[in-house]
């Protein structure tokens, strides 16, 4: 599946400078969030045009070359890594915001549009894209990796957020999936197919993207729980009694302990839950209380703050350096990011045996999550030299998955397959992956399409 | 692809009174609610068990016979008919509800298990299951044919609300798709390829729900325009400014004629715009007086009422009796349900052109729908002896599945493509419909399951 040099020469001919196979440009678009080995494809391309993404891909095609779509590299499975070899397409030439339809509360974009960008763009619509992972990704690459974050509770992940999309497909054919209409019931769900499939059936080349109105009023709080399970209990509690929360986000005591230090700030160093409300300035507040009301029955210490956007920015921004404070806990380690999604009421449960684990193994490894939708992430500090500690990590991740696989969950809430799960998937979806595979088989019968990812040999 | 007496035979040695050919249950179970002709299986049989379901599809798989999933029968486009013989699968008997899961808000069911039924088993729980096609159909049919209905504005279609489910597959295989977490990146999507599909790549044995909380209070308001257009306006209006409305429902002024005649009312007799919010006490209350404020400013009178259970019941009872309402108003003739759905900007202009378009062709055809989704119904009476008035409605809906496509809408909002529409998915889809194909040809290789229905020959 490498590149050939017939191919290489058809390529350079058409992309001119836009085709590049030089290391350093290889090496950026191997994996470089991850643990896992960088596998550098054998050459970039930069398309401008969803024709021109056909076009490589017919190419590709016609030489059995492997296929690698690239968006900000922000993935942390090993989804752009290259261990066949062939051409990464890189979509970040693709950055357009083509259509914002405000009547209709959505937008039409390019795949290499980021969140951050779409949004600076919104800003005088009075509307936002709501979805905020972390990362700056591309919303191609949050759409190609069911991506979510901090929001979905509220605002549901980007299965929920893309009404339509474009795609090239392994024949390099292009198909549209869904129209503007914000529901159908016409025909397999290609859309959400697509969405999550990391690049294995097709290049998304355009995405309709729902839109929600800015809330009149944020209102955040920031309550300290005496345990982590007296924190999820207070966030089933709220969640059954309707009340609207935009974000709900977990931090244990480790996690509060590197923000800290890494934030300047000076939060009390237990489970800390911070949670957001958007709605009208009577409804928020009265949410809120609402909201207090509950976290102080279980045991929180609730302050109530952040009204003004300076503050809340400030809070967010601490929960999103969480990798980064957690980093800066073991200078020279290099952080793991994986993530596992339970039903809410296991989460506790989850928590309380990871944590247990990870005492017993030694590991160092805090715990963020979005804890309204049972998801949370481990960042394991690992020393990249020891193969003793990365063998613990990589044993005690396996564990992880097969725990939220057994309290009815899933090996990725939100991180996805790529390579790093692959063996997790196959626990986790039994017989159901004969039929991924067959899907698989029925859409890119040469099997070009970011090889080595997802399903397991 | 008819019941072979082979096989007959197997399947009335292993399900026994399970197992009918009666002439008048076989008829039940062809259409019954369209004007589609009946084509009748050759028998109905009875499963009780996942199990049994899969014993059933690899007798059907061995010997070539085609395999009919049947819940309440009230699909609108053919979806239960069997143009090529072979057996309903009449899901019926398994309709026990299997877990609630308060915690987690979800609930897990059998297919056989009606909204209603659902509903009446939660009312303790504090805990609801929103989506209201108006039928009371089975969980499992409502899935397969990815319904909504009324509340899809608020609380989304099968699409969102369906967590995980259980299938039989066409080899006779029982998979899982998803788990209780109430998101996963883990693989292809196979529970939203499987919502939507109309039988024909399996058969759902197993469905686990997610609930929302009963709201603490709820109010309804009635809004009566001049004009279809100025409530199309009223409603993307109170869209763009975030309001949290649950429901709403446009009836046209000929609909409005026929209630009234039907369910002795005495409504103005001009657009209707049903609102209905949720939510706590002082917010359904800023929301109403919001809302109220928007209506007025496009002309409308607005008459807030039904704050109690009562009153609500009667205004929506009397929605949901439309399709007999209009049905009264030419005694004979028979109604057929069509429906489109466009982004909700381009509405007005959708409704306007079928209002001229029926007026054109001298049908009687009143709208209703569902106008936060751009989604709407056309009730067209026919005289079923009158052959040019029944291809005068053909023409007249295929022309309306035309402008919803091109006004970058779909040929169906929630009821699906069955045998009715596939010609306008052909349209709908183009290219995508190759990948439709191969996805079907791969996972139903023998082309047994439901066959006739959604993809064109």
């Amino acid at each position: 599946m490498r590149l050939t040099e017939d191919l290489a020469t058809t390529l350079r001919g058409e992309f001119g400078d836009r085709f590049q196979t030089g290391a350093a440009l290889r090496q950026q678009h191997g994996a470089t969030t991850t643990w896992l080995e960088s596998q550098l494809p054998d050459a970039v391309v930069f398309p401008e045009t969803a024709e021109e993404v056909a076009e490589i891909v017919r190419l590709c095609a016609g030489a059995g070359v492997a296929v690698i779509p690239f968006g900000a590299g922000s993935s942390l499975e090993g989804q752009v890594n290259a261990p066949f070899g062939g051409v990464s397409v890189d979509l970040t030439r693709m950055n357009r915001i083509l259509a914002v339809n405000a009547g209709d509360m959505d937008v039409v974009v390019q795949p290499g549009v980021t969140r951050k960008q779409l949004n600076v763009h919104l800003r005088d619509t009075g509307l936002f894209f709501p979805l905020d992972p972390g990362a700056d990704a591309t919303l191609g690459g949050m759409a190609a990796t069911r991506a979510s974050g901090t929001t979905a509770v509220r605002y549901g992940t980007m299965r929920d957020a893309v009404l339509s999309l474009q795609a090239v497909m392994p024949d390099g054919s292009i198909i549209r999936s869904g129209g503007r209409a914000r529901k159908s019931a016409a025909g397999y769900d290609l859309t959400r197919l697509l969405i999550g499939s990391e690049g294995t059936l097709g290049i998304i080349t355009e995405l309709t993207l729902r839109l929600q109105a800015i809330p009149e009023a944020v209102q955040a709080l920031r309550c300290s729980f005496p345990t982590t399970a007296s924190a999820c209990e207070a966030v089933i509690a709220a969640l059954q009694c309707a009340l609207p929360l935009a974000r709900m986000e977990l931090l244990d005591a480790m996690t509060v302990r590197a923000v800290n230090a890494y934030s300047k700030l000076n939060l009390p160093e237990m489970p800390l839950l911070l949670v957001e409300m958007h709605g009208s300035p009577t409804g928020v507040a009265e949410n809120a209380q609402a909201f207090c009301e509950i976290a102080r029955q279980f045991g929180a210490t609730v302050i109530d703050e952040a009204r003004t956007p300076e503050e809340r920015t400030k809070l967010w921004q601490a929960r999103h350096d969480v990798f980064w404070a957690v980093c800066a806990m073991r200078p020279g380690a290099k952080g793991i990011s994986t993530d596992v999604c339970v039903p809410v009421s296991r989460l506790a449960e989850c928590i309380a045996a990871a944590e247990n684990k990870v005492a017993e193994t030694g590991l160092i490894a805090p715990i963020a999550g979005h804890v309204g939708d049972g998801n949370f992430h481990h960042l394991i500090l690992v020393d990249p030299e020891d193969q003793a500690e990365r063998a613990a990590a990589s044993d005690y991740i396996g564990w992880l998955n097969d725990l939220a696989i057994s309290l009815e969950g899933t090996c990725s809430g939100e991180h996805g397959i790529g390579q790093g799960k692959r063996r997790y998937l196959a626990r986790e979806a039994g017989e159901a992956l004969r039929f991924m595979a067959a899907i698989k088989r029925a859409v890119d019968p040469l099997g070009i399409m970011n090889p080595g990812k997802m399903l397991p040999e």
